[in-house]
């Protein structure tokens, strides 16, 4: 019985407020005010609760952030639409998250820098990237890393091979192969502490922070284990063509180019045994995946509706040729990640792929070394290696004119080997890789040098990233080059004023696979018979254990910009001669290569020994196990004339070759050489680097340095 | 009373509830759960409130998303911190957004496309930029803009001229004299209908999207009318050195590298009265401005605190010598704009400044052209003639085989004009610029052709971003270059497959401010007398408009690399006879240079008339009028040819100079020639557009045309 009256009224009002009160606990959910707090994940009932759609529809299908049906994603940062969205709970500041890649092959390893430039781009979390890779993207990559020192990044790689046999027996008619299928295994393959995952596709490109992706495991009800976004094309329809005959999915799919994986409740519900159940029964009617892994996870899907989160078609929006990826990005203004799961080449003219090509574009050709940032407000502890060069860099007195010199010696440059696909050669006795190193303005002597040397080489280039990209074109629409599957193309990022030549010199010598190696220079071309004839010399000679030495090729100069290359040593005699051909740099400085002693090399016809002089600096064959170049020579001058002497004090003979010869071409002076000789103060900084060689020489060789010392004091002729 | 037991209970609740709900009400201000609905800013009390600390501290200055006393912001997206921030009213959406800036000469118009670079590369709004500019500024950026077309940007000028008189009254010690006090104006000078407008300085680079900052405007209270962020400096408490006597102002002041205006307020509240009158008293103590426009605001500030609605510091975290900006981003996170306001080689070594450097340089180098992109969801008109191009582009057919080279043809290149500082040359008679175009691959040439032409030069480069700020860096460390002011460089941007050749030429010809040019390549120097001696012809032979000719300076080639330039024709001619020096194309092709009957030149003492040939392409001197080069030749191959056929096609004789010459230097094949030679269809596709400029030629001359078409049709000897 109501009270009657004042009371009755008051009673009345609370009564009506309570009940308001109670509705909205009830179908508030999970949604409230937005806190400033701290805080992990917020769910259950809370304060403030604003009225909301239900997030479970009629067809017991859950409903929320993404709607399966192609209703757009609501989720946009500052400006939401018709849903009222729960506001997202905040991530616990500086939580590191975790991101998993299978990557195999040249081709998808600089996919993945790609990928990975765009995601640390827009970052501001940890990040521990959980690397899935055969040998050569290991190779690839782990030298990428190791030498891009990024702050606040960890690397974890995990062995494709080991993998393998887990999915093997899948047939696959997918280009991906094997390594397509390996998403299914992950569970298994990651640490069993790691609870959570982002597993993503090489050819993504991340437009937003990843952090917005991995909050979305907020959104998990208690037994979604998968988050997934929607297919965007008719493929799991099953009505492309006629017999098409896809896996089962639900309704279009989902697209595993980006996934949100719950490690520990898969593992807790037997996900091993839960795919391949399902896979070993698939694979009875149908005869391979078609689509890898993807197909597998959309069949286990269709068993458990329940286990998959969809994702707002912003976090996958597909590119390919029969994509309906228009929907999402029609409505759309916060494209987060974009999935190119098609050819580069994309022909068609609509604006928004030029929206997406350009967004690719901008990480292909981003400088790398700008990412090497802290994290603000969160503790970025240095990656290995990277501490020691900066206790070293924070050494240097930057009033020293030479502080350019010194900096450019201790900077690690970001190394990305074997940019371009490459085949080992097959082991052969007594084979020679031509070394050398090059950058943009010397990319015409490619094709030359293909031509005049079959045989392996390994050769750095020192680029930007956007040149790295023109590199490729370039190669690309080579005949000549794309050709040839033995010749290893490294690049190095550019980074600092001066030309790092030694530093290029070692990452191409590193590289080399065979026992012997050409130290060569990017403008000269060998005699077409100098690798043939080579191997020969090292055979006869015995070169490596039983004798050690140094094979010297004689180098000459041409200053004829036309010039048809001397086919022999005849010719040669001949050139020389009408005064077409000089010995190398003859007029400006010839105690580069007289002790070669080319008045006997003329009549020569076996290999002579010659003696170390002071500025020389032949072009030499030798083990591959030789000393390394002195990366403080950096710029240009001194540098290969210490190496030489490094040699010579390490015993090596200096044999000089009867019949082989290499011929130095024209070429204007590159940017580099020119703002090197425009500072003034190179030649002392050159003495002073000079100066330090030889004291490192006599520390170690003792008396037997005292030769290059007494050499370093005399003085010289004007060059 | 109040009633007992149940009821009363009841009715104790209820007015507890009751009372809860008023407390929120008042309280709660204007804060409300989010919703998703699109709407302008939401103020007043919501309907769903919660907690919040007072906005109005207890010494009555305002207190919010910002409070003055280093408290940092808390404004950070997802992650808010102790204080409940109110969560942003959602801008509609494509609101279009202001943004002014003052931008004068040519390095401050580099720094304004790095600024709008950031802007571009993060905006999700449509905006409208207005410049306040001197001529210099507005005619490299008018260009800029016009060629640039981007979607949904407009931009409209102010000419700095015409404030200056509001302003020249004012002694300011700044470098940046009458330009750093325009701001004062704006609410004058920019449109009576506009309400609202972020102005910014130069050297500001964003790290947000502006529309963020833009939001910031719904904070201001009733009363304020400009927000500002703390100066992070202790410039304005006066004690930075003995007699240091800064203007007025608020604690530490405010910094006006960012500014939100409310224009509208602002004029209705006598801003200019308000400032003049203030400036005005203050001018009667202090002898200038030191910090010109801040100074003002921060007086008038300073006497009016209501005015001012403190910004967080995070969206002018300002990097200068005496910076306080650590407390800033040593708490945040997410910083929104960095202001450089120190000069741009900061030597400091700690990492936050890698930071603001790397964000710096990303933008720096950053392919404009990929900014040319729609904006989703939101209406974006293209650009005044952008229309038109993508309809001819449309209509190409992707199956041609010649279809990059029709598509190249008809690309707008965004250009930057005068690149670097120039001085256009005082008005002389008979004076003559050299016209030229090169890429990356020939910035050595420069330097030596400053040291044999010392008068006007006007140079078209084709550049990346990237490789723009290469040359920049080149010229400023050339000492014989950075002499210069009389060589304009005009940057245009690299787009396409195909080098664009004629289109480089035109623009450099449309940029010469001579009444005579020299149409010259990059290749060759002229002889160091060339620049005196054409102009004493272009006088003595009355080029111009009482005689339509083009002057013919013979053209010759060394093929030594080292090579010492004859400073005479005897000595041209002795060199000839030697052999170390051919005339151009002696053996590849006679017929480019042949009609200029160089036996003839021999002897010849004064000027002589030749007759047009087929293949023809001299290097002459006209009158800057000319007709231009023709875009359709894109690559390699005719281009000069075909405006020598215009040329002879108007009328214009042909007068070889007996004096005059010019040296071609020999160089490695640019990578763009390599590539354009590489391609297998460039020879016909030259061909097809050879037909189709006969065809143009047709219909503009008619049977004069018929001597060009004949000379095509007949066979040639092979190149």
């Amino acid at each position: 019985m109501l009270p009657r009256g004042r009371p009755r009224a008051l009673g009345a009002a609370a009564l009506l407020l309570l009940l308001l009160l109670i509705g909205f606990f009830l179908f508030g959910g999970d949604v409230e005010c937005e806190r400033g707090e701290r805080g992990g994940e917020r769910r259950g009932p809370g304060s403030f609760p604003c009225p909301l759609t239900p997030r479970v529809s009629a067809d017991g299908r859950p409903r929320g952030a993404a709607a399966v049906d192609g209703d757009p994603s609501a989720d946009r940062g500052g400006r939401n639409r018709s849903d009222c969205v729960p506001p997202r709970p905040p991530l616990p500041k500086c939580e590191l998250l975790h991101v998993a890649i299978v990557c195999a092959g040249h081709n998808s390893s600089r996919d993945l820098v790609t990928l990975v430039k765009s995601v640390l781009f827009y970052r501001k979390n940890p990040l521990h990237f959980h690397l899935v890779t055969d040998a050569m993207a290991r190779n690839i990559l782990e030298m990428l890393f190791h030498t891009w020192m990024v702050p606040a990044v960890r690397v974890s790689f995990y062995d494709a091979e080991e993998l393998k046999p887990q999915v093997s027996w899948i047939p696959n008619k997918h280009y991906s192969g094997l390594y397509g299928l390996m998403k299914l295994v992950l569970p298994a393959a990651l640490p069993p502490e790691l609870a959570r995952v982002i597993v993503l596709d090489t050819d993504i490109t991340f437009a937003s922070d990843i952090a917005e992706l991995w909050a979305l495991f907020a959104h998990f009800s208690d037994e979604q284990v998968i988050g997934l976004v929607e297919n965007q094309s008719d493929w799991y329809l099953g009505n492309l063509w006629r017999n098409h005959r896809p896996w089962p999915a639900l309704g279009r799919g989902f697209n595993t180019g980006v996934i949100l994986l719950r490690l520990d409740r898969l593992r807790q519900a037997g996900w091993g045994q839960m795919w391949k159940l399902t896979a070993t029964r698939e694979l009875l009617t149908l005869p391979a995946t078609s689509l890898a892994d993807q197909d597998i996870f959309n069949a286990v899907i269709k068993e458990h509706p329940g286990l998959v989160q969809p994702l707002p078609c912003v976090w996958n929006v597909q590119l390919s040729d029969h994509t309906l990826a228009e929907r999402c990005y029609s409505e759309a203004s916060d494209l987060k990640v974009i999935h190119w799961n098609s050819p580069k080449k994309l022909r068609v003219k609509n604006k928004h792929v030029e929206y997406f090509r350009n967004l690719y574009l901008t990480f292909l050709e981003y400088d790398g070394n700008l990412l090497r940032r802290e994290l603000f407000g969160c503790p970025s502890p240095p990656p290995a290696g990277a501490e020691q060069v900066q206790r070293a860099l924070a050494q240097l007195d930057e009033e020293d004119a030479c502080f350019e010199f010194r900096q450019q010696r201790l900077t690690v440059h970001r190394v990305h080997v074997t940019f371009l696909p490459h085949e080992p050669p097959p082991p052969r006795p007594h084979d020679v890789t031509l070394v050398a190193q090059l950058s943009m303005d010397r990319l015409q002597m490619l094709e030359a040098l293909c031509r005049h040397w079959p045989g392996p080489m390994s050769l750095a280039l020192y680029l930007t990233d956007a040149e790295a990209q023109q590199f490729l074109r370039f190669v690309e629409a080579s005949a000549v080059l794309s050709a040839r599957q033995n010749v290893a193309y490294h690049v190095v990022y550019r980074e600092g004023p001066l030309y790092p030549v030694n530093q290029l010199r070692n990452v191409a010598l590193a590289q080399a696979l065979t026992p012997y190696v050409f130290l060569s220079d990017i403008d000269f071309l060998p005699a077409y018979s100098l690798y043939d004839d080579l191997r020969a010399s090292i055979e006869q000679l015995k070169l490596g254990s039983e004798r050690r030495a140094a094979l010297v090729v004689p180098a000459f100069e041409t200053l004829h910009y036309r010039f048809s290359f001397p086919s022999s040593k005849a010719e040669v005699l001949a050139l020389l001669d009408s005064g077409s051909l000089y010995t190398f740099r003859y007029h400006e400085w010839p105690r580069g290569h007289a002790p070669t002693d080319y008045a006997r090399w003329r009549e020569a016809q076996t290999p002579y020994r010659v003696q170390w002089a002071a500025d020389y600096e032949p072009y030499v064959v030798v083990p591959r196990d030789c000393p390394r170049y002195d990366p403080r020579f950096v710029g240009f001058g001194w540098n290969k004339v210490a190496h030489i002497v490094e040699l010579d004090a390490q015993e090596y003979e200096l044999l000089v070759l009867p019949e082989a010869f290499t011929v130095h071409l024209p070429h204007g002076p590159s940017l580099d050489i020119s703002h090197f000789r425009s500072s003034p103060t190179y030649r002392d900084c050159l003495q002073a680097i000079k100066d330090e060689f030889h004291q490192d020489l006599s520390r170690r060789y003792g008396a037997a340095a005292l030769k290059y010392l007494t050499a370093l004091r005399q003085p010289r002729s004007p060059a």
